[in-house]
Formats: structure tokens, C-alpha cells, sequence
């Protein structure tokens, strides 16, 4: 392979590297074996794990977390009830459930999500996550959760746009959440963060959010689903780091596995990724170590 | 108004040009009144009426209708109930109630259409699609629905892109409809398109269309709500013809209106649109003579 631009400058030369950049250059080759037309270049990520930090909670669930707590410090008659008990009386079934996006323990977290929105506009929600972004470090490494960013993903993104992919987020997460970062931290604008979310009504001239949420999440087979809805295919590259991302790995034709094994510049951990990390070499999916396969962890540059 | 390239060809000189032109300019003129941040430059669209013919009946309503007969053929018992009793007998309320997309008529309409494509696959579904495509034609006009799209509002596209617009429809008719011929006909893709939808389930590595309809109609107040859950904010610029996309144009800056007043080129009604063409010029909105502002109705060139 010679390149007289690197691409990739934070990944390492390897077998992970060069899978990448010859599928995505294959991709835009019209005549080559691996081409595919521009309108099929639909690539999805993951989020928790594969764009950013997860552990030992994603960044979303202290946000959320936080709100149900100052809830029940308004009305403490919420603590009798579930989810409310669980988060006061820091429940680590519950709390560890959610960090392992166990359906049970998001489906509970659901309700009382459901309850502290009903009812507010965009861009009150919005307000509340920037505030939100803007004060929250994480305990590790004592940094906003846009710095913990993966720079050799966001160089992902650039190496797929220069080629004609159209670049999705597709996480579990809170779709509402992540758009409000979604085109400063990653160049990724809001209508290509699909995610799990709540109704929006309009109402009176203006939007609300409703308590509902009456799509599935998603995770697992809810990533393919929600991605079909949005785009109007499946993803022919998906990037996931956990088990929650398998089916929408599955649909694609290039799939890349983020291996959490850096417990120096990130975090070693195999919870809620025990089954990817069987299947995907035994599909021939990429596997990426971030311990080998990145000269650089997180995001360059200042804060956006 | 000095222009070396008529970016509008199909548009005659006057006001409604003018005001199109002037807006999208400014809206990408930094440190004009009007400048728009590229972020925020979300077009909307409605289609039926709005960029092809909706006379009788939107192009879906025979493809839609074509299919719950063909059912009753296979299964007479059907003709027992509603909605397959009242298309059978050709009922004049329900069928007029369907092309003014009454919500009534779409309700009731819409449980035969959970019916007909149950389980079915998004490749098998967008066959259907194009089959009838390619063999219905419109009564008037003995034209296929795609060369009934109108060609200025094609050119109206072209302008917005070009001035850093993206571009989507958001249609109360059906979404996976519309995406079969989005990208050859009006060079939007899949995912720009926006409208009413079922489920599409992930079961055993395949995607399946449900019965189930869980999200609300992209018709009135849906249009504004389906917009925000796609895009993750409400268009600036918006355009339609029908009371049905009042909502619509009320959350936007610049509002269009396209007056069916062309009875020899196009159709000449006010059915459906009594509202419209009453708040439209009450509120400034930029009020399109299909007679007057248009050159020429439908798309130039061979059929896509």
C-alpha cells in the first residue's frame, strides 16, 4: 500500500488499518470488486464504547441519573417507587444493569426518564444537556465526556465522507442527547443520529415531549429497524463494541469491532461484549485493538 | 435583479420568483438580514400536490387501492368488512374522503394497508412499488405519476442545494413509497424522505413490515412532529398545498404555497385547501399560481 497522505494517522499499520482503507477505497472504485454504488454508502456507528467512553457508566446515565435524584429531592415520595427507589438507594443491580444496557434495568430507567421530560420543548431539553456536557468530568480522567472522543474514529469518519459515505450514528442512547453534540464533536449533523427517543407532539404551536416513547430502542435487533426507518437501508459498514450491536453488524458487509484492551489510555473490559468478541472473528469482522491498533486515545484539539 | 444564470428557468418573472430567490440568497449571504447558519438550512416538502400530481387521487391511493381488491379476489370473505367493503363497492364517501386525506377515511384505509403487507420484505414491498410505477397512468394525462412531478419545484431543489439547503420531503403519504422513486426523480435520497410508516421488525437476520402503525400520521400537527424526530429541528423553509400542511408551514420562515389554479396544464381546485389559501396570504406566505409563475408544469426529459 503507498499513500502519500496518511488517512488513518492515528491508527497504527496493521491488519485493522489496511482492512479499512482498502474496503473503503475498493468502495469508491467504480469497477472494482468491492464497489458499491454512492447511494448504498451507508455507514453506521455505535456510540457508548465505539465513539466515546462507556465505562463505567455512559455519559448519559449520570445526566439522567442526576434529574431522577433532584426529582426525588423535590418530591421525596417518588423514593417509594421504582426506578426512583433503585437510583436514591443506588441499587447496584439496577445501576449495573443499566451500565450493561441490560433491557430490564433501561426499560425501569425508561419511566422515570419518561416522567422527568414529559411535558418540556427542544430547547429547554437541549439547555439541560450542554449544561449538563459543559460541568459533568468523568472519574478516570477527570474530562468532559466530548474529550473522551476517539480520535482515530472521528478519523474514520472523514476517511468514509471522502470516499461518499454518508456517516450515521445508531446507538442505544438517547437520540436527543447525542444530537446536541453530534455536529460540534463529531461533524456529524442531527439528522444522522438515530437513537432511542421519546414522541415529540406538537401541540398549540410548539413542540412537547410526551412521557411515551412507542418505538423500540436501539439495541440488538432494534439497531437494524430504527436504522431502515431512518435511511431507508441497512448499513453496508457498522461499527460496535458490544453485544447490543451484533445484529447491526450483522446486515453489513464491513463490520469493525472496538476491543476495549487499553487499561492505561482507556479501559480493559470484555462485560456486555462477551458474545461479540466470539462471533466477530469467527465472521471475519474487523477487530480493533485500541491498544495496538491506536497511537492516540482521544480527541485532538481544543473542546468544541 | 441581476442574474447571469436564470437558476429558476420553469419560473415566470414576478413576485413569487422573487421572493424565492431573494430569501434562499440572503439566507446564504453571511452578514445579510436574512443569513441562515448552514446547520439550520432544512427544506421541507410536501409531495402530493406539492411536487406531482395529486388529482383524483394521490398516485398511492390506486397502487393502495389495487392491492385491498386484489385481496377480496383472493379471499371474498374480506368484502364483509370495512375498509375492504367500502373500496369494493366503491363508496364515494370513503374514496373522497381518502384523496382529501381526511383522517377519518386514512384510519380506517390504513387497517386494510397493515393487512395487505404484513411480513412482507422491504425488497418485495419496493417491487410492488415500482411495478405500478411503471405501469399506471394518470387518467388526464395518460402519464406515469413520476412524469407528473412538477419541474419548477425540481429547479426550486437545485437552488436550495446550491445555496447549502438540505432538501426533505415530509409527506402524510407513505414513506417507503415515496423512497422508491426519491432518488431518480427528484435526486432526494432515502433518507431525506419523511412520512407516514409502519414498523419494520429485525426478526431471524431479515427485516419485516408489521401491521402496526405506532407513530402518528405525518398529516397537519405529524408534519412539524415528524420533521423534529428526523431531522432534530423544524425546517426554515417550507412548502405545500393542502390544510393539511398548515403546521408545517406556521414553524417556518419562508412558506410556500402551491395554488392549483391551472385547469388546462394541471388541474384547477381549492378541495382540501380551503385554509391554506386563506391563512397563506394572512400571514405573508409566498402564494405559487401553477397558471401564472410556471413556464411549464411537468419534469423535462426521459422518464427516470
Amino acid at each position: 500500500m503507498s499513500q502519500t497522505v496518511d488517512e488513518l494517522p492515528s491508527w497504527n499499520e496493521g491488519s485493522a488499518k489496511q482492512a479499512i482503507v482498502d474496503f473503503v477505497r475498493r468502495s469508491s472504485s467504480e469497477g472494482s470488486a468491492g464497489f458499491i454504488p454512492e447511494r448504498d454508502r451507508v455507514a453506521a456507528f455505535d456510540n457508548d464504547g465505539t465513539l466515546w467512553v462507556e465505562q463505567p457508566m455512559p455519559p448519559q446515565a449520570p445526566f439522567l441519573l442526576n434529574k431522577l435524584v433532584a426529582m426525588v429531592r423535590s418530591d421525596p415520595s417518588l423514593a417509594e417507587r421504582d426506578p426512583f427507589k433503585s437510583i436514591v438507594s443506588k441499587d447496584p443491580e439496577f445501576l449495573g444493569g443499566v451500565a450493561r444496557q441490560e433491557p430490564w434495568a433501561i426499560e425501569l430507567f425508561l419511566r422515570g426518564i419518561g416522567e422527568a421530560w414529559e411535558g418540556v420543548s427542544p430547547e429547554d431539553y437541549d439547555a439541560e444537556v450542554r449544561d449538563f456536557v459543559e460541568s459533568y468530568r468523568d472519574d478516570k480522567f477527570e474530562k468532559r465526556c466530548t474529550e473522551l472522543v476517539y480520535q482515530p474514529m472521528l478519523e474514520l469518519f472523514d476517511l468514509l465522507r471522502a470516499h461518499g459515505w454518508r456517516v450515521f450514528v445508531c446507538s442505544g442512547g438517547g437520540r436527543d442527547f447525542m444530537r446536541v453534540i453530534a455536529e460540534d464533536t463529531w461533524g456529524i449533523m442531527r439528522e444522522n443520529v438515530i437513537g432511542s427517543a421519546p414522541e415529540w407532539t406538537y401541540r398549540d404551536g410548539a413542540l412537547v415531549r410526551e412521557n411515551a416513547m412507542r418505538g423500540e430502542l436501539a439495541l440488538g435487533p432494534g439497531k437494524p429497524s430504527h436504522l431502515f426507518a431512518r435511511t431507508g437501508r441497512l448499513p453496508r459498514f457498522a461499527a460496535g463494541n458490544g453485544d447490543v450491536d451484533i445484529e447491526m453488524l450483522n446486515v453489513a458487509e464491513f463490520s469493525l469491532v472496538i476491543v476495549h484492551d487499553d487499561p492505561d489510555r482507556e479501559h480493559a473490559y470484555t462485560a456486555g461484549a462477551e458474545q461479540i468478541l466470539t462471533v466477530g472473528p469467527e465472521r471475519g469482522w474487523t477487530m480493533v485493538s485500541m491498544q495496538n491498533d491506536w497511537t492516540t486515545t482521544f480527541i485532538q484539539g481544543a473542546t468544541p
